[in-house]
């Protein structure tokens, strides 16, 4: 796959020469954290019967969700080309099953829902790693578990 | 087709049966109405010389263009369920290239890009209507247009 | 009224020709299809004992009201003009009561108070109507109950 | 004028009982705070033939600009109550002309336009001031000008 | 300090000279209205048991304290500068436990914890008042005790 | 120091036991990654004649910047406790200059200004990793390097 991806990359570059991109930044970190929190807003519900509390983590987790949201379709719209998505023809509906997944997290305070979610993202941010030669995005997990 | 999108329905029920929707309501007369305003901004644009102006129709035209992106992205996630992608195969590269056509409309000041995104817009709204017994997207369209 | 909102038009074509409007594009529809999602909220909120459901509908109905008045609030500052308030001498207290009513479904879960929300909405809607010939706003009521 | 507000004032009471406020924190002093920057704008555009300078002014004011309206129609919908139209016949046509003139100064880089939405916002912190015996709307006024 | 208050004024006008600030516009009585209506949300939330008026509170009361929060830090990073550090030492440290007192509002519904905010902002609007001579801070707190 | 962030560690502990952190989800490579974003602009700005594409670069410098602040401000108030300051004594100086850069690169097309926000930025990311065992935060410069 790895060397797939740098023939692609090279067969990609002149599509990139008249870049339609404009800043070019684009790091799934921002799509995960905002997943821990919404993982770990679940957890406090989950741990705690003071009502305001309880309140607090339903009304945070769905300020997070919304910037999952987010972040993953900045991702998928802006960042992923016509190339990526021959080199990877699950992409589409990987973006689709995780900003759903998203939305599941908004209506439900089960843990499960909210590691769905972190695994989608997980994998949408080893697929990018895929595309991005030296992008260490078990690095990106890896800060945000310690 | 739209007996099939009739027997669609009857199959889909169930699956709404455990409603994950939250309100329900989805219009893409959202999407274009946004859209309209970045045709609009293009159009003042181009009839003017005043220096103002112009940078106005480019900051208002950033903004619109996000909104337009929003729009459709909520559509494409929230309403479109895994039977709709089966009866329309062409979904998810329809809502990603209008989502491509929006931020293209950011970078240029050409009415063609606009009128792109209206077109792929009004794509998807035909779609949409078939997948909603009585939805008329040509009154959308026709209310715009007045 | 067909007959002197026709005559009002050609006065205020002049009144227009200097057009301090920016792109011109407003539709009474986008504040229409969010008091929907406000009524629906509230019918969620009713039809559940479900406590993260019933938080969740609070919340979404308080964004969605404030996207209501925002609409409300647009239509009246930017759409309508001097003759328009000369012709429909109660614009003013029309839109007044509206924003208010929004505000009221922000306090309340019952079905009236949104109701009445989408009603005075509905006589801005055909208000709108009649400065715009063309403009249907039937329709826009009709695409949101199917 | 004094009298006839504190004789209104007994009146509204019983109006206010059943409290449909929500936290009941209303002040002029928003909106005059955004619209001085939007003079401020006005005339570091004015001053300065940098070009990107003047490209923030024009970006800012449309932030600022917006930001007036959004607290002159706060002020409007949520503050003023039916008594107060009937005191103040104006107040629907006085926040019309304001909100328009927050939206003119966007179109505009002339000070005359900043000046006249100040000198309106004034008209209505001192209404307002009128409706809440001990509220000192020139203070306001004063704490900007240093 | 007065005195001393004119004294760095006059040195640090050429600090000034080269004006690095947009508009210059900045007044405590932003931070100081919002943490108004977070008071007022404890309050409310105290005097009922009403459920959905409680969760209204809670919701309202988090994004009031976040607006509290940012007109605090436009203020510590946009309005003071280096030689009000070192006129006031305690600057730093004030900021961080107001802007603190506002999140740890978040998280309760105790009047003393809002109080505490108001109490911590209040010090601000006096330093800040130091600074500018003819600023009148007890104006503001007074327009908000009416 | 890396011993002497261990040993604070051990007497933070208690400090954090009744935490009034909600979700403890703090990522310096937010502000990181926004910068970045600020740096390309400029970058693109300096790289173009294009009068539109270097308007834009200004539209979204002034949004990528204010996200930069946002960023900062969040970490400083939230994430950082008073034991922290007593380590890193510079702390409150530190954030307050890298949130001045911020608003500094609004005002600059300068590369040296971008630059110098970045560098700030990452010596609050390294301090940031002292605080926090197994935080690597050269991972997250190099990710936004490749």
């Amino acid at each position: 796959m790895q060397k797939f991806s740098k023939l692609l990359k090279g067969l990609v570059k002149p599509v990139y020469a008249h870049c339609d991109l404009f800043c070019g930044v684009y790091d799934p970190a921002q799509a995960r954290i905002e997943a821990q929190s919404v993982l770990n807003a679940v957890k406090r519900y989950q741990d705690t019967d003071d009502e305001v509390l309880r309140q607090r983590a339903i009304i945070i987790k769905e300020q997070r969700a919304e910037l999952v949201k987010h972040h993953l379709w900045v991702l998928w719209t802006d960042y992923f080309k016509p190339p990526h998505v021959e080199q990877f023809p699950e992409l589409h509906d990987l973006f689709w099953r995780a900003t759903k997944a998203a939305g599941d997290t908004k209506k439900s305070v089960e843990l499960k829902d909210a590691e769905k979610l972190i695994s989608l993202i997980d994998e949408i941010g080893e697929l990018f790693a895929k595309t991005k030669d030296g992008y260490d995005y078990a690095a990106v997990v890896k800060n945000l578990s310690v």
